[in-house]
């Protein structure tokens, strides 16, 4: 058996796994969903063929898409999540004590129920009394909240599918409706070395700047994503990542992270200059 | 035609680029070289099937292997650099007009005379009347000299094959014996991810901490290496490459850099905890 699973990165470029096997595939309204099982990286799963997590790396994504917000600003309570159905972005912040609120809200139940059975290390905030699941279009449900939320987290897919709304300049005005006065928006944003995702990084970056006074992005290491170099947006209306970040305190908290700590979240902020006239051409 | 380049970064792992045409293929004393050319990385060569540099992202490895210690002590006048017969390391070396002297120790010619021909941009320093060029075991080499370099630069390939001695705890003592009061080791440190390279990372490591009371690593997103994480080791008797940087300095030299920048620089030496811990077991 030589069974390969393979991602295009670009038009001539792939990254290939080898897999055990197939647990499943199914296909939702909106997409389809595969599980496989590999040595090297664990098990994974994709989204009309894009991996999504695999459990090798999925602490990295999921680190810092939500300790760089929470230790930026420790008076988070109310927090929205727009997609992230593997679970892993609400089991981070569900470690916070300080939480009162997690609305999360993913538009496909069967990346929710497929992930339960397959990654439940993954999903295991899911059940948290604090946490409230929607399954509903992001899109739809943000546009009728306003100053409601501390920290919104847009934990999506590529803006191909099911994700395009969440990069449109609408949801990005009715996300900065949805915060309160010091409210912080994190999204995932793409990467910049292949032309494909670049463009998408560019337009993110472009849209959510004309809403938000401070708009920054930050890098990280993600082997299994195209190029393993990968961002994250930090728009806020008052809080700057890199300043107002009070180490120490967030130390205090004593919670153990296998990527996150303090150092490297300022140290994500400084990004290679390509990137930064990317950024600023877009 | 659908010709595809493939790399395993661990023998579960492949990269794969789709390849216009091959342009060169030999075996030196050494080494089997072969160079390609694609759409998406520019041309490319392999030594022994692993690619080394692709003209898409080559300045990210050549700016950081060279300006991070040459910002961290502006005082470097004498230069060795091991490896490196694509020559971009010499070409970053050769911008600072208080650089005197370039000794370039290349274990194999014909890695040279084929970069000339189809790496022109990178192999642009060589001719600079400040470098001497050697065709020798760097290993053997570095064995004579004491006291005499303030930076040694290892650009090896992996502790396969020739670049193997370049690794060993014998070499990292004659680096810190050929090195000045005052001098700076820096080499190419593999990748923390999939184990094949974590382990020579942790190896490595271990070694040159045993000779330099400062030994750091620090990261770097190199999209065609294993992961796209790959890590230089910086040693030194005296600097420390954070705190001794004075960004302002650097900066009124005026070069322009595509991937290095002095915040980038600071931030490259917060690493993950992964890492962190790998390390410290080593």
């Amino acid at each position: 058996m030589d069974l390969w699973f393979s991602e295009y990165h670009s038009k001539d470029v792939k990254f290939s796994v080898r897999i055990e096997k197939q647990l499943y595939s199914g296909k939702s309204d909106f997409q389809r969903i595969d599980v496989f099982e590999t040595k090297e990286l664990g098990k994974f799963f994709t989204l009309d063929g894009y991996i999504m997590i695999t459990e090798k790396d999925e602490f990295i994504y999921h680190d810092m898409i939500v300790h760089v917000p929470m230790a930026t600003n420790p008076s988070i309570e109310n927090v929205l999540v727009i997609g992230a159905g593997d679970g892993g972005t609400v089991r981070e912040l569900t470690r916070y004590n300080s939480i009162k609120k997690i609305d999360m809200v993913e538009i496909d139940k069967l990346v929710v129920d497929v992930c339960k059975e397959y990654f439940p290390n993954s999903t295991s905030g899911l059940d948290d009394s604090r946490v409230s699941l929607y399954y509903e279009d992001g899109l739809k449900f943000i546009s009728e909240k306003v100053k409601e939320y501390d920290l919104i987290i847009v934990d999506s897919t590529d803006p191909i599918g099911p994700g395009e709304g969440l990069f449109t300049s609408e949801f990005y005005k009715n996300c900065y409706n949805a915060l309160k006065i010091n409210g912080i928006l994190v999204n995932q944003h793409e990467s910049p070395f292949y032309p494909e995702y670049a463009r998408l990084m560019q337009r993110s970056h472009k849209r959510i700047k004309e809403f938000f006074p401070i708009s920054k992005v930050y890098q990280v290491h993600i082997p299994t994503y195209a190029s393993g170099h990968w961002l994250f947006g930090f728009a806020s209306k008052t809080f700057d990542p890199v300043s107002d970040l009070d180490a120490d305190r967030w130390n205090s908290l004593g919670l153990v992270t296998r990527y996150y700590n303090t150092d490297i979240h300022k140290g994500a902020f400084a990004i290679p200059n390509y990137v930064k006239e990317l950024l600023e051409k877009s």
